[in-house]
């Protein structure tokens, strides 16, 4: 508890984007987020007052950011589960825990653990040879169960020899079929501790080279009962799997319905659009629900969202202030989003967000606005 | 410019609860806000990263902290005009400017300038001595020119009698006619240097004491013509002061039309429900204007949207945390804006803002929630 406030601190571990954008959902609540970053110049530190250096795979550094914290959290999933462990043992509140977060941290168990639970998933197994991938069938899509994200760890496989290094590095790997894919849509639902959901409407997620690049809000085109399954399923999944906090469930639509992609334990990027798109964002919905405090409204605040991703684009043009402007001319409504990280090509640096009452009319405003960012000029 | 990103360096004198909502509306753009502030327990100090303590009447305080920012801005009044002009003249950008903010500094100087200006005022006079005042009438309201903020400085005088020791002192004193109030409302709008003016829709905003205790937006039952006319006024007046940022205009309803009670040039309390009921936040567009970016659009978020600051109730009864709990809890819907503010009767330490269809609802949704944070109970 801050005893300036009377309020409770929440530690975010992790410094990125998901940390700064939390922060300023946790000033509305009264709190100042608490931040363990690795760097003074993450995207977090560079804005939140309470600041500690430290690495999440130290679990020194770890005690000591936990003891000034009444709850802590995840600004990503590469925390050990047994540092996790460790701290809870220790009396401190960690949410997700390590049992739940085991399953947005390795591949392999969320597939097994989501299939004993009847829940609809590719066909998959687990791999080791090649001579198990081509019994599998190919083309296959083959993934390590841990440490990939945007697209890292994913390999869509003709041919065993395309992956003989990776067969041969004795890392744990599961193997999927390749869905045929209508696209990819996601939902997020927040738990507490005391067992409230609270699931948002169903969006549809672009992607590009493994990275989403846009979010449409709500996803058009949806059937309500296709809406309704996919919001009932993270549910059920939030509640079997004892999930605290953010759950972001990644769905494929395929002719024979919904199955399971990924699951992120933790604010999204497929929910970013929720900041000005829905009555509560997913960065409050977060902090509410590690908090064990009431969830807020889930609701859409506008009839159409769409998010897009600003990328880091080709060196030189003009800077990222002059950027600004020109797309604050151009596009007055649509809202930035910042996060004060250094452009790389394909990094992402930011996002857009515009409302509306038309999908098409607020993605082409949002694609152009995220276009002055990356190339710093008009849309061509 | 912060080199770490790209982006400009805004700084704030003073450290209230405008520059922490304004240091929200920094993280989105990118930024991170430089705070003036006298004491590391106030409200931005706690959530800042880049916080600075100082007086914002020590011209050594002030200038240290210009230099590390691109423009300096204001979280209240009271900064004196020498400092400003000393800043200004040794190369750094204020805004706003000392001869323009000296208008929102003192009364006696805004009556005077807005009379030139052929503005709505009320009936009024330079006042010096008892004799004066009975000679312009009374009852009447008296007010000091300096120094007065909610309600401070303002008197309803039945009788010279009442105010002598003040006529005593010296202070510089303005007399006004009491005039026939039908309501209050107030509007919104922002200017940057290049001239560029950004105008939101009119508001009432209720008082009680002389204190404001809700904003409704848009005001309702406003004709056209009358909503129209106070926001033609307001970008008017922006334009003939030379005002940089946010300018809040105060205005009486009367039976014989429109007249301005007050001036502020900064985000305002009246403006506290753009924040979610606006495309743009009066705090975001503040940093565009002095930053000299293009404004934001100003339309609402919803057709209806009530506004009710949360003030310290009576000592005792549950802590801030469980009070925050009840009102989630109760009104899932309803956005919570806490201070970090120790409660004090009557002080303002947040507000609550309901959006809508209906103003009725908005209403009641809000004014249970504030309920909440204030005694610590449901409304009776």
């Amino acid at each position: 508890m801050d005893t300036r406030t009377g309020l409770p601190v929440v530690g975010m571990i992790g410094g990125g984007q998901l940390a700064r954008m939390t922060h300023q959902a946790a000033i509305a609540l009264g709190q100042s987020l608490r931040v363990l970053a690795t760097d003074p110049d993450e995207s977090a530190a560079l804005v939140a007052a309470e600041v500690q250096l430290g690495r999440h795979t130290d679990l020194a550094a770890l005690r000591d950011f936990a003891k000034a914290c009444d709850v802590v959290t995840f600004d990503h999933e590469h925390v050990p589960g047994e540092h996790i462990r460790a701290l809870a043992a220790e009396g401190h509140k960690v949410f997700p825990g390590a049992d739940a977060l085991h399953y947005a941290q390795d591949k392999h168990a969320m597939r097994q653990k989501l299939s004993e639970l009847g829940a609809p998933v590719p066909r998959w197994a687990p791999l080791r040879t090649a001579a198990e991938l081509v019994e599998f069938g190919l083309p296959a899509v083959v993934k390590t169960a841990r440490g990939g994200y945007d697209g890292r760890g994913v390999f869509v496989v003709d041919d065993p020899a395309e992956i003989s290094d990776l067969l041969a590095s004795g890392a744990d790997l599961i193997v999927e079929e390749k869905v045929t894919l209508r696209r990819e849509l996601a939902v997020q639902v927040a738990r507490s501790p005391y067992g409230q959901v609270a699931v948002y409407p169903v969006v549809e997620t672009v992607q590009r080279d493994g990275i989403c690049v846009e979010v449409l809000a709500p996803a058009p085109d949806l059937s309500d009962d296709a809406a309704l399954e996919a919001q009932q399923l993270a549910i059920r999944i939030a509640h079997e799997l004892g999930v605290v906090g953010m759950l972001a469930v990644e769905l494929f639509e395929t002719p024979d319905g919904l199955v399971i992609n990924e699951l992120a334990m933790r604010p999204h990027n497929s929910g970013h659009w929720t900041i000005e798109g829905a009555r509560t964002s997913q960065f409050e919905q977060h902090l509410r629900a590690v908090l064990d405090y009431p969830m807020g409204e889930t609701s859409l605040a506008a009839p159409a969202v769409a998010m897009v991703n600003v990328l880091g684009g080709p060196e030189g043009g003009i800077g990222v202030d002059e950027r600004v402007h020109h797309l604050m001319a151009a596009e007055p409504g649509v809202k930035v989003h910042l996060y004060g990280k250094q452009t790389r090509p394909g990094r992402k640096i930011g996002h857009v967000t515009a409302l509306g009452a038309d999908l098409a009319d607020c993605r082409a405003r949002a694609a152009r606005a995220a276009h002055w960012l990356t190339y710093g000029k008009a849309m061509g």
